[in-house]
């Protein structure tokens, strides 16, 4: 047998799965385990998009679709971004992708030429850096904290762009910080990359879910940018693995030919499904459910820094809050054992986004019940006290 | 904006995409067009895999399943190594992926680094050789013809491989060409691959679709190999997006890092529904449908020789038949232009596969009704006899 090839090697498995094993170990011993470990909406698909795939599938639509995706749903996609954003996006322009993983996959197939690099912030979504390496490409990770809201800014791409730098993959709102890009940094961002002839990516998986201010898209700004999204997340669609991906004109081609080869097409139930996504029925739940996360997320602001923890900037979306946890202890991933060993909390360790003080910080997810975090802060203030 | 990157501008788009949309512009003109190009079986998913689909959604079985797929989905997938060709798989090796697109990128991903290169046989299946390429290996393509029935053998393997070669790639049945390789060949290959530290996958995903032999897998013959495998073809379930891969041991937990990272999960509607695909009720229709795709290989067997085609090696499986069209035409592609403009007959030309002889080769599909392929032959005999 052959060597296991060294970008496969180089892939750490997410530590919050050694957890979520344990997790399942004790569960299976009968203890009672809160999960705020999970990246996965607690709410079932919504029933008029599960109803769209159910008569899709009866009425056999269970072939393969163009390796666009079904015409109608790309229509369905530029339709929201016009309505919602009063963006002219073409449909022609929009790829249906196996999940936001298919979309990402795709758009850097298209631009990344072994040895060129990519600029990302840590902390930041893990695979990201594994698609670029999986390209032979560089992950060129940039230390972001509190003063840019854990994001980049125009400033930090421009002292870190390099001869070799191809593109900026940003997120907005970020996994697992829940912050936003400002326009202002969105739009410098985009004038110097393009100026430098790079390209900007923008993963928008959670663009639905923001809290205080409006949804956005960095395609009010350009064209000239690729987007990432998906249904799993606002629309509460994981498992159908269904996403899509906006590209700019001058890649419509090379996107086809890529989808083709790379994944044939997504999966048609799926993308039946998504079709409904945006019907007001669909659309009344889904902003129900928005409100649920924001009271959530107010909850965990209000009581987690009573019980030692520090929220350096509030997230104003995703389901995600990332806490400075150092006065509490001095090594994140130890500390997330403990919360589940003892106090039944499985969280998401620091070191699972990057490595920039990722000893200091915890995600919490809240993608579980208000009466659960309500129990999970009473447990986790109980083991904060006994660790005084 | 960046150039568009090599790899992604090496792709050739299928050139029979191109026919297929010029087949719905003379659709839409009221033209009648009946389609051997597509691979893709022309019967719906069995009623009791789509009912398996139902029920789980109804439940709200909507959520990401673990990365390696449903425990469940993987035993039953064991265990049908075990009753259909009394082979032990332990469900550890065995990942649920997005179809064979999903297992092919992963085993690859698993195993080549950059500049490495992979055997393979011309024609073959097109998008094995992108996705060599996408992470940078290179493809070694063997022309194979009649005499080793389109397959690579021993003696072609030992000829070609080089220092820098890493994995050999076979088909069994093969697309285009529907030839198994012999057990002989397989053992032969494996051997001398293993020792020369490489490894061997082999894509099986027309396995059942065999129509005068057993069917059989590699893993009969050793647990080190990869073994791509899918529902979509034997078990009608394109659209669905589901497919498996088996690794040696080795590769065990690089698989889940990979599976993880790359496409998080297949969905999980579609892995519901192949828990079904095992059940006596579903094997009962898709054998009736094997029987039917054998009469059609026995037809145009007798019928497309009568046209001046000559098939150099019956196929065994899938449902192509490899003809090759040089007593008719000098260019298949310009041939299969002809058939679509002047007879109406949608086929796959040879340059589709590869570029060895493709130009004397069109590759038919039997995915369409016993009535519709004898309409075809007598469409296709009126062009030939023009052409004379």
């Amino acid at each position: 047998m052959p060597d296991i090839s060294k970008r496969a090697e180089l892939i750490q498995p997410f530590h919050v799965m050694k957890l979520l094993a344990r997790a399942r170990e004790l569960e299976s011993q009968g203890k009672n385990i809160i999960h705020m470990e999970v990246g996965e909406p607690d709410f079932n698909t919504p029933q008029p998009i599960v109803n769209a795939a159910m008569e899709a599938i009866k009425s056999g639509e269970v072939h393969y679709t163009p390796a666009m995706g079904l015409l109608q749903l790309r229509e369905a996609i530029s339709n929201y971004y016009l309505t919602q954003f009063n963006v002219s996006v073409s449909p022609e322009r929009i790829i249906v992708t196996p999940g936001a993983s298919g979309a990402l996959l795709l758009a850097l197939s298209a631009i990344i030429e072994a040895g060129q690099s990519v600029l990302l912030a840590d902390p930041g979504y893990p695979c990201n850096r594994n698609f670029i390496s999986l390209l032979e490409g560089k992950s060129q990770l940039i230390n972001v904290g509190a003063q840019t809201s854990f994001q980049l800014d125009t400033e930090l791409v421009k002292q870190h762009w390099e001869k070799n730098s191809t593109a900026v993959l940003l997120a907005s709102p970020s996994n697992p910080t829940g912050t936003t890009i400002s326009k202002q940094n969105l739009t410098g961002i985009i004038d110097y990359v393009n100026e430098k002839n790079g390209c900007v990516l923008v993963d928008e998986i959670y663009q639905g879910l923001v809290y205080d201010i409006q949804p956005s898209t960095a395609l009010s700004i350009s064209d000239e940018v690729f987007i990432i999204n998906s249904f799993s997340k606002y629309f509460s669609m994981t498992g159908w693995r269904v996403g899509w991906l906006v590209v700019p004109d001058k890649f419509i081609s090379v996107a086809d030919n890529l989808a083709q080869n790379l994944f044939l097409a997504a999966p048609t139930p799926a993308q039946y499904a998504a079709l409904a996504a945006f019907n007001p029925e669909s659309i009344k739940i889904l902003e129900q459910r928005r409100v649920e996360f924001k009271a959530r997320r107010n909850y965990l602001l209000d009581a987690l820094p009573k019980l030692g923890f520090t929220i350096p900037v509030a997230p104003e979306g995703a389901f995600y809050i990332y806490a400075n946890c150092e006065a509490i202890t001095e090594n994140s991933f130890e500390f997330a054992e403990l919360c589940l060993e003892q106090a039944g909390v499985a969280v998401t360790p620091g070191i699972d986004f990057g490595v920039n003080q990722a000893e200091k910080y915890i995600r919490f997810a809240y993608t579980t019940s208000l009466e659960s975090l309500k129990e999970a802060v009473s447990r986790l203030a109980k083991l904060v006290n006994e660790l005084k």
